[in-house]
């Protein structure tokens, strides 16, 4: 037997998890008019096969569902982590509990930043294909359908930690009750007796800040407080759209006695915008932050914020791309934890 | 041939980088008294051989220096990245560093904790073998020589990216300039017109904390300011600590006007006891920080800090550790990269 047969032969049997009649590697090759170890070279991400043979093949995997039968090709001891930008403070409590995860099972972790886009570039998914990830955890980033073609096929699991909230519904997730947190944080603020309540949201094209201005609202209307559309801003999510919002709602002519921010980023901000203004935290406005990252215990006053579990997030998700690998299907693969509102020195009742 | 001596001949001739007379992996193997396979298995981490077996021909790879013909194994596309923990703020400026080259060298990036103890684990030294990275880098960690003699033996070159400023002699290392930064921290103090200025350290077990606070004391005496012992403070790199020892130092009869701390954390710390004090920094208490973290930036008042340029040290242990991949051999393997004094608002002249 030829070495060709061999690689050949290891790939050919049907695929346990495909329907009846699928593709064998066999089949893919012949549809294809090239040999089985070329679809082989294409399915491991090797980099000889020319260009639009490789497009010929993935196409043909792709309408055929083909995929590789579970253990066809060893892998490696590695699970991938993929973050839009590793600029977030919050990227650290993600890694930690990626980290915790695969230190426990053994596993190395290799971390990856796609440059800012949201979609991780052809080059990552090639090296990828090539080291055959126990699994793929991405944060904050999406792969587009034939990436996920590409994936599926050679049996590599993938999950996506989603603090936006708002990943396509066919894509295995793990988020956080964000709307929750939004209606904490305004009531507590509520409770504390104020009724301007201003809000700064992230960017309005993500579902975790709608979410959680959503809730604002629904924590100011069940209370029976008006929403006032001016007491909203949008931002992102830096520390410099809050100081820059923050400015425009506290120069009101009729201020907001509270803010609700975003992040605990935002916050910051803010908190630089009331100093520059003459205006005392808690004394003269109340802040409650989101995220609960390591720093809101640290500045001057200690910030109330809405915890987000980042690192058991991180940690879900690294378990359930690992159930997948190993062939248990949880019923559930769009989960939130919850958020929790953490209660320190940066709210009080309104001075007025 | 068989496949056994397929792969004896291919890891076979003599060591490039191995000093006349030394020795082939088939004389280990003769040494040994186990095939040259064996051998082979041992120096590509594989866990099939008995630990007896592995343990005596570890010793004969030491004793002999051997080192693997380049090229003999093929390496991975792989990068490793190990801290000692991931608890650390400025752990994520590291990162980005090191991901940096990464990326632009078409490498991925592994990245390890060895669970708080300064010399990895030897689960990570296998999977390190096994694995052939491009290159290793530590962070706060080190290898002990056993360690040191597995990777050299398999040309797995690694470096150390120091801010504690402590590594081996023999071991190559991306600094910063701890005593300038110490220095120039002081400087600046006793340029506003402060004589009695406080100082909160490190673990005096760190060399970085040690050369900050000798820097300190040149500034003092260069300037014909006593040193005074009692406003010396040993912490760890911790909030707590610059929170408790600051109130400490505070809370003296005849207190500092001004300290320079030993990281940003400590200085919020700080800026947390004199709050609870009834001081304002900077009129009533001046802070200099050490790192520039983001959050330096971000806290009120803004943080006057020594920069560590953390990134760029990354990047350049990385890139060292590649040239050392590639043959080549810099002459110079312990380098401290420049900090400098940022401005901000948290200092002024003294009040009394």
């Amino acid at each position: 037997m030829s070495a060709a047969e061999v690689q050949s032969r290891q790939e050919e049997p049907p695929s346990v998890h495909v329907s009846e009649g699928g593709a064998t590697l066999a089949e893919i090759a012949r549809a294809a008019g090239v040999s089985a170890p070329t679809v082989s070279k294409v399915l491991n991400g090797r980099a000889d096969v020319a260009p639009a043979t490789r497009s010929r093949v993935e196409e043909l995997l792709r309408r055929h569902g083909y995929r590789r039968r579970r253990g066809g090709a060893q892998q490696s001891q590695l699970l991938d982590l993929v973050f839009h930008e590793l600029e977030s403070a919050w990227a650290m409590e993600v890694i930690r509990g990626v980290e915790n995860v695969a230190r426990q099972e053994g596993l190395s972790l290799v971390l990856s930043e796609s440059a800012g886009r949201l979609t991780p570039g052809q080059t990552w998914v090639d090296a990828v294909l090539a080291r055959r990830p126990a699994g793929v955890i991405l944060v904050l980033s999406d792969l587009d359908s034939a990436q996920r073609t590409q994936l599926t096929s050679r049996d590599i699991p993938f999950v996506v930690v989603d603090p936006a909230g708002d990943p396509g519904d066919e894509v295995p997730s793990i988020g956080a009750t964000n709307w929750h947190g939004g209606l904490a944080a305004t009531r507590h603020l509520v409770e504390l007796g104020h009724r301007r309540i201003g809000v700064i949201g992230g960017p309005s094209s993500m579902m975790c800040s709608r979410a959680r201005i959503d809730g604002y609202r629904a924590a100011l209307e069940t209370a029976g407080v008006a929403f006032d559309p001016r007491l909203v801003r949008d931002g992102d999510f830096h520390h410099e759209a809050g100081y820059a919002c923050g400015l425009e709602l506290l120069r009101l002519p009729d201020p907001p006695t509270a803010v609700f921010t975003g992040n605990d980023l935002q916050a910051l901000g803010l908190y630089q915008a009331a100093r520059e203004l003459g205006l005392r935290i808690p004394e003269d406005l109340s802040v409650v932050g989101f995220d609960d990252l390591p720093l809101a215990r640290w500045v001057g006053p200690p910030l109330t914020t809405v915890r987000q579990p980042l690192t058991e997030m991180a940690e879900a998700a690294a378990r359930l791309v690992l159930d997948f690998g190993r062939g248990r299907q949880p019923g559930v693969t769009r989960v939130e934890l919850a958020t929790s509102l953490v209660m320190r020195s940066s709210t009080a009742p309104p001075a007025r």
